[in-house]
């Protein structure tokens, strides 16, 4: 296993800033590096947070209705190749202890998961249901996660019964859309008690701090729809879980922040400026944002418009959405799909955010100029599908593509300009 | 034929404004409605500018490598099947009077063409390149588009020797990318003589006035990279527009302004507002915006995230952009995805800038809400594809989908939330 110093020299390396800066940034809680103590082989160190690249995280994982490991094997491997920094395995079908521990052993970037996904799937094993469960059963699944070695968790700390009054009140549109959310909140309900992972969260903070692994403290009441958006239930969660970030980084663990969901356009700016003060510039990982409720089939270009806005204001994970999302369970073509286009997303903030990000553009519109066509497209994104589009058609003997021909007005004004 | 009056009633209705808005805007020069007196069949009255929902252009057209009528004509098919608002031939290749003629037949949208690229193609049946062409010659063929019954025009009139200049001085990475602004710079320096459609800008107008077209004043020195954006030869050039667009409008033709293009998402907002102080708040058709240059084979998602900050800031009327953009002549394929994602961007702009515009997103998030996957599926912006998705795996018995299965957060908390 890497040593601190190791990965926090790793992370300054690909991140092309200085050791200092990334050193200031964990310390301040600004930055965060997922990565289990305890985990049974090494990874690739990922730096997520200000003044880094924005990020992009890949779900994948089994449903009740498609268990199956060497799909999930295959959309793992399909995600890493695509370019996603790291992977959640957010499986609730079939042995998901299994899936999880081959993803890890597979997988060379830090792995995330959302364990109370399993408490609920594992409590029949104990004869009872989910909201049956103690605090100390729910907190054993917890760690069960973290013994494994994954690197991250999604823990929905910020739901309280206040937050599920105001909840009531609100008449939403689309109530719930978190799984960890809904849970939770029946847990709460049946049990007629608080949130354990609220009441409890010190506890939470300590297993934590054992391995070394980040929070990542969820939006268990995240709008479902535009209607739903930027609301008291969402803004209230929001509010306790910047406490939480203030405690979290007082005991010393490593925590960021999840955002929506559905938000309209023009409500992407406030709910990213939003986060960074409430949360106390706390890493935003945000789920989209979806900036409209009308294109299932298209989740995934509509969550790189509001993906792209997100991290240009501020958020510094984006979670892809596939173009399964609102439909069903996503391929493996459907993850190589969303991890392109989220990285898309990322790099096209990136470019506001970090002076250097557009040297990739400008030397890609360099070669364009030079009709490299080439190299152009071996430096592209994804060469292999700019390939494909390429290839359709010959290219012309003047070495000009089809779409203008001897039309083309680069070649043709290219001796004007240089007179 | 419709009557101005019942050219104006139409739109009002679809756009769901009063007709005095309507006649308001068109008097201000803020609306255009595309559509020409003299054409020989009817079409649908599209409106376009402020107060109105945002367009959507396809661009189609045979190239020299590629030319045929048939495959043409399945693209202007799948592009008003997709949704597209009005369509342009720029045809360069094979029988391009043929092809633009069977266009207008057999379009029910409006129809563009860039008059010029004929100019060019058809110069050597006068035994001359098109640089040898008279002004009377050139003015001769963009008649010729308008007596077929074309409905707007892209004339690149704010081209000027300053300007051509001040874009040498720039040293640009990707010098002239517009076909358009590259044959008019060539016939410029050739003839060392003024841009011609510059020069001769008044002749334009009457002839635009005797058909009732509207004149798409063409951004010829759009920057081609990320690099080039907002420079000064581009700046150059919107203001010449802006200057020509008062005098339109002191003649009475209608007119709007063509934007660029390839721009970073920090300076979108900026391009936006510019355009509409400088050109007098002139409807905003631009294309792209493309943010980012890494991403061949994705430039209609880049294209989204341009396109919907864009319109958000003010533009009016989005080109889209196809996969193939950068690579070749799009199929008709493309032309579908080019269509379908341009509307994803329009829309969510429009979220923003119309408060009914969104009643379609709470529509189907209600029946989201209540797991009407048939009727989401219906009302949604691409049923055939999203009914793809959804189909590959069966819905549960339970009614809900394999992303979550029983997991599903909705119904979980549905009966608490009532509680």
């Amino acid at each position: 296993m890497k040593t601190k110093e190791e990965i926090i020299k790793e992370v300054a390396k690909n991140e092309k800033v200085s050791e200092e800066f990334v050193k200031k940034g964990l310390h301040e809680g600004t930055i965060v590096i997922p990565y289990n103590k305890k985990r049974p082989k090494d990874i690739k160190a990922v730096g997520i947070g200000a003044g880094l690249f924005t990020k992009v995280n890949a779900n994948i994982g089994s449903s009740p209705a498609i268990a199956d490991l060497s799909l999930e094997l295959n959309k793992l491997k399909t995600a890493m190749e695509a370019g996603a920094d790291t992977v959640m395995d957010l499986s609730v079908g079939g042995d998901v202890d299994e899936i999880r521990r081959k993803v890890i052993e597979n997988s060379n970037i830090p792995v995330g998961t959302v364990p109370i996904y399993q408490c609920a799937l594992d409590s029949p094993k104990r004869n009872k249901s989910f909201v049956e469960l103690s605090v100390k059963e729910i907190f054993e699944g917890i760690e069960k996660h973290l013994k494994d070695g994954i690197d991250f968790i999604t823990v929905h700390t910020g739901i309280t019964k206040n937050g599920v009054e105001r909840l009531k009140n609100q008449k939403r549109l689309t109530g719930v859309v978190s799984r960890g959310g809904g849970l939770i909140i029946e847990w709460m309900d049946y049990n007629n008690k608080e949130n354990p992972l609220y009441e409890y969260f010190d506890e939470l903070l300590e297993l934590a701090k054992e391995y070394g692994i980040t929070l990542s403290l969820g939006d268990g009441l995240r709008p479902g729809s535009l209607h739903d958006a930027t609301d008291r239930p969402q803004v209230h969660e929001l509010m306790i879980i910047g406490e939480q970030v203030q405690k979290a980084r007082e005991k010393g663990v490593q925590v960021m922040v999840e955002g929506p969901g559905h938000i309209p356009i023009h409500e992407i700016e406030v709910n990213m400026k939003l986060e960074k003060s409430l949360c106390h510039k706390a890493p935003f990982y945000v789920l989209g944002p979806v900036v409209t409720d009308v294109a299932p089939a298209y989740d995934h270009i509509v969550s790189a418009i509001g993906g792209a806005l997100a991290a240009y204001y501020g958020a510094d994970f984006l979670c892809y959405v596939t173009p399964a999302e609102h439909l069903g369970l996503p391929t493996p073509e459907d993850v190589r799909i969303g991890v392109i286009t989220a990285r898309i997303a990322a790099h096209v903030a990136d470019i506001a955010k970090r002076k250097d990000a557009a040297e990739w553009d400008h030397r890609i519109s360099k070669l364009r100029s030079k009709f490299a066509w080439e190299k152009v497209i071996e430096n592209s994104l994804d060469p292999k599908k700019a390939k494909e589009i390429f290839s359709r058609y010959p290219l012309l003997d003047t070495g000009v593509c089809t779409m203008c021909g001897d039309f083309c007005p680069l070649k043709k004004t290219k001796k004007i300009l240089t007179q």
